[in-house]
Protein backbone atom coordinates (compact mmCIF):
# COMPACT_ATOMS: atom_id res chain seq x y z
CA UNK A 1 0.00 0.00 0.00
CA UNK A 2 1.22 3.81 -0.82
CA UNK A 3 2.20 5.54 2.52
CA UNK A 4 0.82 8.79 3.09
CA UNK A 5 3.39 11.85 3.63
CA UNK A 6 4.42 12.09 7.49
CA UNK A 7 2.54 13.88 9.98
CA UNK A 8 4.56 16.81 11.41
CA UNK A 9 3.44 16.18 14.56
CA UNK A 10 4.03 12.13 14.31
CA UNK A 11 7.08 12.35 16.84
CA UNK A 12 4.51 13.72 19.56
CA UNK A 13 2.70 9.85 19.37
CA UNK A 14 6.01 7.50 18.66
CA UNK A 15 6.89 7.40 22.05
CA UNK A 16 4.46 5.92 23.16
CA UNK A 17 2.64 4.44 19.82
CA UNK A 18 6.04 3.92 17.79
CA UNK A 19 6.09 5.68 14.37
CA UNK A 20 4.55 2.82 12.71
CA UNK A 21 2.03 1.88 15.47
CA UNK A 22 3.57 -0.48 17.41
CA UNK A 23 2.94 0.48 20.79
CA UNK A 24 6.39 1.54 22.37
CA UNK A 25 5.42 0.81 26.75
CA UNK A 26 2.70 -1.17 28.29
CA UNK A 27 -1.11 0.36 28.44
CA UNK A 28 -0.92 1.74 24.91
CA UNK A 29 -2.60 0.31 22.03
CA UNK A 30 -0.95 -0.93 18.63
CA UNK A 31 -2.35 1.67 15.93
CA UNK A 32 -1.37 -0.02 12.64
CA UNK A 33 -3.52 -1.29 10.45
CA UNK A 34 -6.61 -0.02 12.44
CA UNK A 35 -9.28 0.78 10.95
CA UNK A 36 -9.17 4.67 9.87
CA UNK A 37 -12.64 5.43 10.80
CA UNK A 38 -12.01 4.17 14.32
CA UNK A 39 -8.55 6.25 14.74
CA UNK A 40 -10.05 9.60 13.30
CA UNK A 41 -13.27 9.16 15.70
CA UNK A 42 -10.45 8.16 18.60
CA UNK A 43 -8.64 11.16 18.36
CA UNK A 44 -12.00 13.34 18.12
CA UNK A 45 -13.12 11.82 21.20
CA UNK A 46 -9.75 12.32 23.32
CA UNK A 47 -9.52 15.88 21.94
CA UNK A 48 -12.77 16.61 23.24
CA UNK A 49 -12.38 14.56 26.66
CA UNK A 50 -15.42 12.63 25.69
CA UNK A 51 -13.02 9.50 25.69
CA UNK A 52 -11.49 10.80 28.99
CA UNK A 53 -7.74 10.21 29.08
CA UNK A 54 -5.84 13.13 30.29
CA UNK A 55 -2.89 11.91 28.61
CA UNK A 56 -4.11 11.58 25.32
CA UNK A 57 -6.10 15.01 25.48
CA UNK A 58 -2.77 17.12 26.37
CA UNK A 59 -0.83 15.51 23.72
CA UNK A 60 -3.74 16.45 20.77
CA UNK A 61 -5.26 19.03 22.17
CA UNK A 62 -3.75 21.61 20.71
CA UNK A 63 -3.55 19.73 17.50
CA UNK A 64 -6.20 20.84 14.08
CA UNK A 65 -8.49 18.64 12.34
CA UNK A 66 -6.66 18.10 9.81
CA UNK A 67 -3.46 17.43 11.76
CA UNK A 68 -5.50 14.14 13.47
CA UNK A 69 -6.58 12.98 9.79
CA UNK A 70 -2.98 13.08 8.79
CA UNK A 71 -2.14 11.41 12.06
CA UNK A 72 -5.30 9.28 11.26
CA UNK A 73 -4.19 7.84 7.54
CA UNK A 74 -0.59 7.50 8.60
CA UNK A 75 -1.45 4.84 11.50
CA UNK A 76 -4.18 3.28 9.68
CA UNK A 77 -1.68 2.76 6.46
CA UNK A 78 1.18 1.11 8.33
CA UNK A 79 1.46 -2.51 8.70
CA UNK A 80 1.43 -4.34 12.15
CA UNK A 81 4.66 -5.97 12.94
CA UNK A 82 3.78 -10.09 13.67
CA UNK A 83 6.89 -10.48 15.71
CA UNK A 84 5.83 -7.27 18.40
CA UNK A 85 2.00 -7.90 18.15
CA UNK A 86 2.73 -11.85 19.31
CA UNK A 87 4.53 -10.37 22.31
CA UNK A 88 2.72 -7.54 23.99
CA UNK B 1 1.91 -18.62 17.89
CA UNK B 2 -0.86 -21.15 19.70
CA UNK B 3 -4.26 -19.92 20.41
CA UNK B 4 -6.34 -19.90 23.38
CA UNK B 5 -9.22 -21.49 23.91
CA UNK B 6 -12.52 -20.01 22.00
CA UNK B 7 -14.16 -17.78 24.19
CA UNK B 8 -17.76 -19.38 25.09
CA UNK B 9 -19.48 -15.17 25.03
CA UNK B 10 -17.26 -14.88 21.78
CA UNK B 11 -20.36 -14.56 19.52
CA UNK B 12 -21.45 -11.99 21.54
CA UNK B 13 -18.14 -9.75 20.63
CA UNK B 14 -18.00 -11.06 17.08
CA UNK B 15 -21.04 -9.66 15.30
CA UNK B 16 -18.67 -6.38 15.16
CA UNK B 17 -15.39 -7.22 15.71
CA UNK B 18 -15.34 -10.57 13.74
CA UNK B 19 -14.14 -13.97 15.49
CA UNK B 20 -10.76 -13.30 14.68
CA UNK B 21 -10.81 -9.79 15.26
CA UNK B 22 -11.32 -8.30 12.00
CA UNK B 23 -13.69 -5.40 12.44
CA UNK B 24 -17.35 -5.84 10.65
CA UNK B 25 -18.88 -2.45 10.67
CA UNK B 26 -17.45 1.22 10.47
CA UNK B 27 -17.29 2.34 13.73
CA UNK B 28 -15.83 -0.67 15.39
CA UNK B 29 -12.09 -1.50 15.89
CA UNK B 30 -10.30 -4.52 14.50
CA UNK B 31 -8.80 -6.36 17.86
CA UNK B 32 -6.44 -9.07 16.04
CA UNK B 33 -3.40 -8.82 17.91
CA UNK B 34 -4.24 -5.92 20.05
CA UNK B 35 -1.72 -5.68 22.86
CA UNK B 36 -3.07 -8.04 26.03
CA UNK B 37 -2.79 -5.23 28.52
CA UNK B 38 -4.67 -3.00 26.82
CA UNK B 39 -7.46 -5.04 25.43
CA UNK B 40 -7.88 -6.03 29.46
CA UNK B 41 -7.63 -2.47 30.45
CA UNK B 42 -10.53 -1.11 27.78
CA UNK B 43 -12.60 -4.26 28.38
CA UNK B 44 -13.02 -3.26 32.24
CA UNK B 45 -13.07 0.87 31.54
CA UNK B 46 -16.16 -0.32 29.33
CA UNK B 47 -17.73 -2.82 32.00
CA UNK B 48 -17.32 -0.06 34.54
CA UNK B 49 -18.54 2.93 32.53
CA UNK B 50 -15.09 4.65 32.57
CA UNK B 51 -14.46 4.49 28.91
CA UNK B 52 -18.47 5.55 28.24
CA UNK B 53 -19.90 3.32 25.39
CA UNK B 54 -23.49 2.60 25.83
CA UNK B 55 -23.37 -0.55 23.45
CA UNK B 56 -19.87 -2.35 24.82
CA UNK B 57 -21.45 -1.52 28.31
CA UNK B 58 -24.56 -3.61 27.50
CA UNK B 59 -22.63 -6.09 25.72
CA UNK B 60 -20.05 -6.78 28.72
CA UNK B 61 -21.83 -5.39 31.38
CA UNK B 62 -23.04 -9.04 33.02
CA UNK B 63 -19.21 -10.66 32.06
CA UNK B 64 -17.06 -11.89 34.75
CA UNK B 65 -13.67 -10.81 34.76
CA UNK B 66 -12.34 -14.50 34.39
CA UNK B 67 -14.65 -13.59 30.67
CA UNK B 68 -13.13 -10.73 30.18
CA UNK B 69 -9.51 -11.89 30.58
CA UNK B 70 -10.38 -14.83 27.69
CA UNK B 71 -12.06 -12.63 25.38
CA UNK B 72 -8.82 -10.10 25.89
CA UNK B 73 -6.45 -13.46 25.41
CA UNK B 74 -8.21 -14.62 22.62
CA UNK B 75 -8.08 -11.48 20.50
CA UNK B 76 -4.59 -10.71 21.00
CA UNK B 77 -4.02 -13.70 20.12
CA UNK B 78 -5.13 -13.33 16.86
CA UNK B 79 -3.17 -12.87 13.29
CA UNK B 80 -4.36 -9.39 11.87
CA UNK B 81 -5.40 -10.04 7.99
CA UNK B 82 -3.38 -7.94 5.82
CA UNK B 83 -6.29 -7.56 2.98
CA UNK B 84 -9.17 -6.44 5.27
CA UNK B 85 -6.48 -3.66 7.12
CA UNK B 86 -5.88 -2.15 4.12
CA UNK B 87 -9.46 -1.27 3.38
CA UNK B 88 -11.18 0.05 6.57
Amino acid sequence: ADLPPKPVRLGLCAACHGETGMAQIPGAPNLAAQRLDYLRKALKDYRDGTRDVPLMRAAIGPLSDAELDQLARWYSAQTLQPQAAAHP
